[in-house]
C-alpha cells in the first residue's frame, strides 16, 4: 500500500462534510488510507485572513446555493444549519482523543458528528452535544466531557493545527497526496486523475 | 436553440482563461450560444470584499499552483505572466468596442489578448499592446486606440460591470444558465451535469 494521503477539514466547513462522506470510497479505490485531521480554521484563518464563505457580500448568496447544489452533484444529504458557523473544539478534541485509541471508532465518530451538525442540524460546537453522539456509539457520556477538558487533549489538538498552518493548510477540505495539495471538494477530479494516471 | 448563456471574464484571471478556451466548446454540444461578458474584478472587489488570489498569504503559494495543475487537467497552455494581475480596462473596452459590430470577430479578439497575456506574457493592459493584438486579427491600429479613449466606450464597458454586479456577479469565470450561476472552470462539472440533465 502506498503512503497515507491527509485529510484536513474543519468540522463547521459544508464542504469538508461533503468530501468527509465521500473521501474513504475514493481513496479505497486507489489502496490508500486516510488520515483524518480536524483542525480548526479560526485558527487558520488568523493567519491567512480569511472569512467563512457565506459572510461575505454577494459571495454568501452564491456559497449557499453552491453548497446545496455541490452536495446534490456528489450525492450526499446536507441541510444547511441554522447556526453557521460554529467553533470546532468540542468534535475536533473528542476525534484526537478517541483516535489515539480506537482509530477505526474514530472515524466512524468524526462522520458521525459531521452528519449530526449538516443534516441534523444540531450545535456539536456544545460539549453535551459532542458527548451525546459519542454515545451513540458506545462511548461513555462523562468520559467523553471530561476528555473534552483535558489538558494533553486540548494540547494535543493545538499541536495539530500549529502543524497544519505550518504545512500550509488554509481550508477545508484540504487534501495532501505524496506532497501534492488539493484545496477543495471541487478537486475530487483533480484528485481521482492524480490517483488513476499518476502525477499530471 | 435554448437561450444562451453569459460568460462573465476578467482578463487578468487564470481560470477565466482557462474557461475561455473550452467554453465554446463545451457549449457547443449542448446547443448554447455564449455571450462573452469581460468584467474588471477590481470593481467587483470594492463592493465583495475581494481580493486576487495570489495575494493572499498561503492560499498565493496553492493558487499558483492550483492554476498550473488546472490548466494540465483542461488541456490548456499557460504561462503564470511576470506582471499580476493587471488593470483590464484596454482589452476589455476593446473587446465590447469590436462586438458592436462583429460578435464573431470579437470573439476572436478576446481569446488572441488573452493568450498574449496567459501565454505569451504580453502585458495587455497598455493601449499599445491591446491594439497589437487586435490589429494582427485585421483591426486598424488607430481606429483601436481612438476607441479606447472614446467616452461611450468606456461607458459601455462601466455599464457592463455595474450591471454585472447588479446581478450578483463576484468573480471571474461566473456563467449564468437559464438563472443558475457557476462560479470558476471547476465548476465545468455542474454545468456539463445541468445542460445534460437539466436542474439538479
Amino acid at each position: 500500500m502506498s503512503n497515507p494521503v491527509d485529510f484536513y477539514f474543519d468540522y463547521s466547513s459544508p464542504y469538508g462534510y461533503i468530501a468527509a462522506m465521500k473521501i474513504d470510497e475514493l481513496m479505497a479505490k486507489y489502496n490508500r488510507a486516510v488520515n483524518w485531521r480536524p483542525i480548526l480554521l479560526g485558527a487558520v484563518f488568523k493567519v491567512t485572513g480569511g472569512q467563512p464563505l457565506p459572510s461575505l457580500p454577494l459571495k454568501g448568496d452564491y456559497a449557499k446555493r453552491d453548497i446545496a447544489r455541490s452536495a446534490r452533484f456528489h450525492g450526499v444529504a446536507i441541510r444547511l444549519p441554522s447556526k453557521f458557523p460554529i467553533a470546532s473544539q468540542a468534535p475536533s478534541r473528542a476525534f484526537y482523543w478517541v483516535n489515539d485509541r480506537d482509530p477505526a471508532l474514530a472515524r466512524k465518530l468524526a462522520k458521525a458528528l459531521y452528519r449530526a451538525y449538516f443534516v441534523d442540524d444540531r450545535d456539536i460546537s456544545g460539549p453535551d452535544v459532542t458527548a451525546d453522539v459519542a454515545a451513540t456509539l458506545g462511548l461513555q457520556r462523562d468520559e467523553v466531557l471530561a476528555a473534552l477538558n483535558n489538558p494533553a487533549v486540548k494540547d494535543r489538538l493545538k499541536n495539530e493545527v500549529d502543524a497544519a498552518i505550518k504545512l500550509g493548510v488554509f481550508g477545508s477540505p484540504y487534501i495532501v497526496i505524496d506532497g501534492e495539495p488539493f484545496w477543495g471538494v471541487d478537486r475530487f477530479d483533480h484528485i481521482e486523475r492524480w490517483l488513476a494516471q499518476g502525477p499530471f
